[in-house]
C-alpha cells in the first residue's frame, strides 16, 4: 500500500477501500460494478444524503479519520432511523487531495464500516475523486419493514414531545475542544463519535409516533421544523431535561449555561418525536414538552421553553457567516 | 430570490431548489424531511454515487449550470441503466461558495430535473453546504423490474461485443473547446450534455446481455474492466465503428485520429454489452468485436483492436497527474 492516495491512484485506492468491506444479507451486489444492488424488501427505499467538508464539519487535528468515518456515517444512518426505517446501506463520495495519506482514507473507511455495523448496514459503493479539500458525501438507504414513514408534519395538538439518545454532549465537547482542552473525555468523545439511538427510530414508529426527527441542528431548531410542518407550536419544560452533573460542572467552568448545549447543540443525533398523550412510553424516552395550539400568525413553528421564546444560539445555517 | 446563495441562506436555497421539482409516481415522499421515500417495487434497489468538482469535471466558462446539471445527472442515471434497471430517483449533495449566484444553483437544479425526466426519474432530496469549490455528489437509484442485474463479470468466450449510444462525440467536443473553439456545435453540445441511451440498459438485459457497462472512462478502458472481471480478453474491429464524416474532418483539422476519440473518449455514456452470438440484436446495437479466450498470464483483461494492443491514451485515472 503506497503512502498517498495520489501515489496509489484511483483504482488502487478503490481496491484498498473496498477490500475492507464485509457484505451483509441486505447486499445483493457490492462495490465494483456500475452500481450496487441492495435489498428493499418493503418495496420502498428510504434515502438521504449529507455532505461533510474538512474545516467546516470536522478537523483532522481534533478527530481521527476513523472518528470522521464513524460520525459521517452516523449522521446519515440517524436520518434513516428517524423516518422509522432500518438502515441497510451507505454509499460514499470522497474528494481527496493527492497528498492525503492512504492510511487516512482506509481508516475513514474502517470508521464508516464499523458505524454501519452498529446500525445493521454496510458500505456498498461510492466514488473517489481528486480535489483540494477533503469532502465526504454520504448517502444512506433504509428499509421501512412495512411501516408508514414517520414524517415531520404529523404532530397534533395535545401530543407529548419526547426525546431519546444524548443531548448537548457533542456541543459541550466542541466547546471544550475549541478552548484547547482534551477532556473531560466523555464529552470530547461524544463530539468525535456520536451514538445515535438507531433502534429508537423503528421502535418509535411502532409506538405510534405522530412525527419524528433526527436532532442534528439542535433540539429547538429541529423541533421548529416539526412545528412548522405540522402547523403547531411546541412548548418544552426546562426542568424535564437531564443535565448531568459533569455537564453542569463544565458549564460553570467555561461560563456556559449547559441548557444551551442541551437545547441548541446538534450533532449528538438524538431522536425527538411526538406521541399521543395516551401512549405508554418506555423509559428510554424522556417526555420534555408538549404540542400546543399555535398562537403565531405564521401558522405554527414556534418552540418555547417554559412558555417563553428560546433565543439563545439558534440552529445551524450552513451558509451563515462564521 | 436573493443574489447569492450566501445571502439566501441554507434554508432559503433549499426552498428555491425544491420548489422546482415535480414528483413522480415513484416518489412516496420527496424533499423536506429527514429522508426521502422512493418506491422499489422490485424489492431491490440499484444505487450509485458520483462526485463532480468544478475545474476538474466541468468548467463554468465552458458549460452553463443547466448543462452541468444535465451532465451530472446523466452520468449517474447511465450507471443505473447499465445494470439493466430503470432509474427512479437522484439525490444531490451540493457544495457551494457563498458568493455563488443563486441563479447558478437553480439552473443546475433545472438541468438535473430535466435530465431525470428524460430517464423517468426525479430529484428526491439532498444537502447543501458551503465550501470553496463547487462540488456535486449525485446518487442515483433505480428499479430492476424483476431483472437480474447485468454485471461486468458475465462475458463469455464467443460472445459478441456491441455498443449503443454515442462514442467519441464528447471527446471531440472537449478537444475543440480546449483549443478555444466553440464549434462544430454538435460535438461541443455532446460534450456539454451527453445523451445516454437509458432505454438500452433494461432492453439489453431483456435481450440477454451477459455483461454490460456504462462507457464513462473510454470504451477500451471500460471493456478492460469487463474483460478483467470476466477472466477473458476482448478484440475490437476498428472498421466496425462509426466515425461520422464530420468527426473525421475535425480530426484532420486538429491532427487527431478520430478513432482515439471513439475508443478512448469517455463521457458520452454509451452502453457496451456482450451478448451470446446467437442473439438477434436490433439495429440500435452495433457489433464491434468479440470476447476471446485470454492469452494473458494475468487471467484476462486485455482489450485489443484488430488483434493488436491499443495504447493510445488510456482510461481516465482521477488521481493521475494532470
Amino acid at each position: 500500500m503506497q503512502g498517498t492516495v495520489g501515489e496509489l491512484g484511483e483504482f488502487g485506492l478503490i481496491r484498498e477501500l473496498t477490500a475492507r468491506l464485509p457484505l451483509t444479507p441486505a447486499v445483493e451486489l457490492g462495490p465494483g460494478d456500475d452500481a450496487a444492488v441492495v435489498k428493499a424488501p418493503d418495496g420502498r427505499v428510504v434515502a438521504t444524503t449529507d455532505v461533510l467538508i474538512e474545516g467546516r464539519h470536522f478537523r483532522r487535528d481534533w478527530s481521527t479519520a476513523y472518528d470522521v468515518g464513524r460520525k459521517s456515517a452516523a449522521q446519515n444512518l440517524a436520518d434513516v432511523a428517524a423516518m422509522g426505517a432500518v438502515p441497510t446501506a451507505i454509499l460514499l463520495g470522497l474528494v481527496a487531495p493527492a497528498d492525503l495519506p492512504t492510511t487516512w482514507a482506509t481508516e475513514l473507511m474502517d470508521g464508516l464500516r464499523d458505524e454501519c455495523q452498529v446500525a445493521g448496514a454496510t458500505v456498498v459503493g461510492g466514488d473517489v475523486v481528486r480535489g483540494d479539500t477533503i469532502t465526504l458525501a454520504i448517502t444512506a438507504l433504509g428499509d421501512l419493514q412495512g411501516r408508514a414513514p414517520v414524517v415531520r408534519s404529523g404532530a397534533q395538538v395535545g401530543d407529548v414531545v419526547a426525546v431519546t439518545g444524548w443531548l448537548g454532549w457533542s456541543a459541550a465537547g466542541l466547546t471544550v475542544l475549541s478552548r484547547g482542552f482534551r477532556s473531560p473525555r466523555a464529552f470530547v468523545e461524544a463530539h468525535r463519535r456520536p451514538e445515535p439511538p438507531y433502534h429508537a427510530g423503528p421502535a418509535g414508529a411502532d409506538l405510534g409516533a405522530t412525527s419524528m426527527v433526527d436532532v442534528s441542528d439542535g433540539l429547538v431548531a429541529d423541533l421548529g421544523h416539526v412545528a412548522k410542518a405540522s402547523g403547531v407550536d411546541i412548548d418544552l419544560r426546562a426542568a424535564d431535561f437531564d443535565v448531568p452533573a459533569q455537564m453542569a460542572d463544565i458549564g460553570q467552568a467555561v461560563g456556559v449555561d449547559p441548557l444551551v448545549w442541551v437545547l441548541s447543540g446538534g450533532e449528538d443525533h438524538a431522536i425527538a418525536a411526538t406521541f399521543p398523550s395516551t401512549v405508554q412510553l418506555p423509559a428510554r424516552w424522556r417526555v420534555v414538552g408538549e404540542v400546543v395550539r399555535t398562537a403565531s400568525a405564521a401558522r405554527g413553528g414556534q418552540v418555547t421553553v417554559d412558555g417563553a421564546p428560546w433565543d439563545r444560539v439558534g440552529g445551524w445555517d450552513h451558509f451563515a457567516s462564521e
